[in-house]
């Protein structure tokens, strides 16, 4: 029988919310699947890196992000303590499934700079601008669009990124709260597509990034709009992490 | 607002296969998002239990149980490192999201006296007498078989427990390794179906017990019978950790 495959361990820090942790696993091992077939490997559980996953409770993100002073730092010291733990699991890259909460990513990477931190903004950007595309729609939290994650991350790249007006924005967030993270996917779906569909008719874009791990678990679609393609950032960052651990080199 | 729940921090030990651990960890987010609901708490991220998934690469399970002497331990020395991990990590109970890998269930629980290791064939067949089923079928892997892992715990719960003949059990391995471990869900299917429908037709069973991860990611129903209750084992364990989660005791 062929040797396993050496793969280093990784890790994945969820939680945020916690169906959001179970697509972005998905995602994980479905793209670990593809490095094997790509690699020649041998189909079988031991072709597979070692992970794992931490879903933590996470103070509200977004809610810390409009906080000023002291206050805005509440999610950091559950978000350190997991990350020491997945590194002294052995893990040499790590993801965080949730865009919001890469507002903290700096301060993490820099209490463990032994640990690579992947950035979830900067993973998109990157592969949007390599299949050329030039302009995008942000779905997003209220804490995301303050923290400019996107923002940067799209113009570093070349690209040009559209957000939604404010009552757009409340939408969203009541999509992401009484939606999903209440269980109720129909509401989710609705409040999604009606921004979606706004922000693609103003600004006639052909790609929008759902910039939230809700989202996707509840828009795969916009019904009315044709032709418009929606990127998974846990997708993207998912196919980075498997990627680290079969051993590449970052981009 | 409401505090948070009081919750017990949990460990799943999967990777056999890791596509399982994906599904068992997406059971078992849903059976806490049911424990919230009946419990009243808010629907948010932090009424989630705290909760740790180690995705390790285990040997063979099968190929173990068949090799007589020591090399039958393989698969002992990393899950007792992983299970000693998670509990290292506060894991006050633990879920193994494979079947086979029961048969050291007690050597695993002897050696971690401080953690409570739920035993997933005990969990459905105590569930299964309390729904007044009295036959099942089991559909497993040659390890499982070999172990008498259900035979065991559905005789202790009062069931009689089917099993299929020494060619449809080839049958059924050949569904778990070249096709959901290697990603053929369609022979899979066809395997897993052709084998449930002769064992269900042998002896009237209106129960099937699918008794390896990895047989409900390609068996969701079997073509051509009609009112056969497919039971998922990984479900049943799944519901049993949430529950531990928000501190009920054993049952």
């Amino acid at each position: 029988m062929q040797a396993p495959p050496r793969t280093l361990t990784v890790g994945i820090l969820g939680g945020m919310g916690p169906a959001a942790g179970v697509d972005f696993l998905r995602h994980f091992v479905q793209a670990c699947a593809e490095q094997v077939r790509a690699l020649h490997l041998p189909p079988c559980d031991q072709s597979f890196p070692e992970h794992w996953l931490a879903q933590v409770p996470v103070p509200d993100r977004t809610a810390a992000l409009q906080q000023p002073g002291a206050g805005g730092h509440q999610p950091l010291e559950p978000l350190l303590q997991a990350l020491g733990r997945l590194a002294a699991l052995g893990a040499r890259s790590v993801a965080i499934a949730c865009n919001t909460a890469h507002a903290w990513h700096g301060e993490l990477q820099a209490r463990f700079p032994g640990v690579e931190l992947l950035h979830m903004a900067r993973e998109v950007a990157q592969a949007l601008a390599a299949r050329g595309v030039r302009e995008v729609g942000l779905l997003a939290t209220e804490g995301t669009y303050r923290s400019g994650l996107y923002a940067q991350a799209m113009a570093q790249a070349g690209l040009r990124c559209h957000v939604p007006q404010r009552g757009e924005r409340e939408l969203l967030m009541r999509g992401i709260y009484d939606g999903v993270k209440a269980g109720d996917l129909a509401l989710a779906q609705q409040c999604f597509a009606a921004v979606a569909r706004d922000l693609v008719e103003r600004h006639g874009l052909a790609t929008l990034v759902l910039g939230c791990t809700e989202i996707p678990l509840a828009l795969t679609q916009v019904p009315g709009v044709d032709g418009l393609a929606l990127v998974d950032p846990a997708a993207v960052l998912a196919q980075a992490l498997a990627q680290r651990a079969y051993g590449a080199a970052p981009a």
